[in-house]
């Protein structure tokens, strides 16, 4: 029976990441798919999407179960239940994706250079932050999941260099006033999937140091 | 025994109405702090804040040991981890209350009175979404989860209109270009606790209809 659960929620750890990887290739296409306004990248995160769902409602269900079927102790519990949290934050770092490729895929094109290089780089600290949040999650490493949320401060700042030069853009040129703020939301989605990122690595903190040491300012 | 654990189920589902209360109070205050440039009102959403995130913990714990202790069946099982992901909803829209009182207080002032009207209407879209979400959830309610869906279609068209304003507005007048990104954020900020609603509902639909109904198109 104990071997069994062992092997369970191994299984589950390795759901979990795999989950993690598809969303952090859906967050990379997904950004491609703008820059190179490539429809193909498009329709690959859209596929993604739908894989995602499916395994959400798989991995809780089998939290579910396993909480029924095995009543896990303490540790094993709370790494369940934080699992379950984790599984919500990954489908929305998806619904993120999906919302990036919402925008016209010519956002971009007539930006300045140094606006998609702004968000090709939060893109890939983003993806750095979702990896490293399941890593801390999956071998119980409360300094890797420190080291997300310094992370989520490059991100911040990432986003208000993105929005001065945005500002300046538009102030150069009127014209460009839609892709600016389409420009904008994605940076802003990017941001959102850095705070779900943030979100798991805080519940993975709470998980292995126990209570009371949410919520940012006393983490660190 | 099972009077103790339907006692502690009832407090539950108090302390999670009473959480969403004080969310809804924060959305309405962080709006009409912006609106009325009043410092006392931004004051008093960051108080709400700490308690917020204390309350968050707290609903957290009482979970764990519930389940731990009373090894709850199918049913109230997955009422007890459906309250744990929407603990993190509900605290999760509070972040959103702070994030809007964090633009400047002189956003609004200079806008046109048709922006002012579309984020007040929008706002109160969202604080109505919050509180049917959780009534939903507290007496198993089907209907009213979907109807929460059908809103969050209401606030999304809100929010394009405030684009389209600002996007006027903008074009009139590049001198506002910084509140006018402001604006846009902030109209994000409410679509964001909007989503939150939704995933709330969904859980909802999900905990009471059992599996695979989740992902929006499949429910309606």
């Amino acid at each position: 029976m104990i071997r069994h659960f062992e092997e369970d929620l191994k299984h589950l750890k390795e759901r979990v990441l795999s989950m993690g990887n598809v969303v952090e290739s859906m967050i990379d296409k997904a950004i491609q798919s703008i820059i190179k306004e490539d429809i193909e990248l498009k329709n690959q995160v859209l596929k993604w999407e739908e894989e995602v769902n499916k395994t959400q409602i798989e991995i809780d269900e089998t939290c579910i179960a396993l909480i029924a079927l095995q009543q896990p102790a303490a540790v094993d519990l709370r790494f369940i239940t934080s699992a379950m949290k984790i599984n919500s934050d990954l489908e929305r770092m998806g619904d993120q994706a999906v919302n990036i490729i919402d925008h016209s895929l010519k956002s971009i094109r007539c930006m300045p250079q140094a606006i998609i290089d702004y968000i090709t780089k939060m893109s890939e600290f983003v993806q750095k932050m979702v990896s490293r949040s399941l890593e801390a999650f999956v071998t119980y490493n409360v300094e890797m999941a420190k080291g997300v949320l310094l992370l989520d401060d490059d991100v911040d700042s990432l986003k208000e260099q993105i929005f001065h030069e945005i500002q300046e853009c538009i102030k150069g040129d009127t014209e460009k006033i839609n892709h600016s703020l389409d420009l904008v939301i994605i940076s802003r989605n990017l941001e959102r999937i850095g705070d779900h990122a943030t979100n798991i690595s805080e519940d993975v903190i709470y998980m292995i140091l126990g209570k009371d040491i949410r919520h940012h300012q006393q983490i660190i």
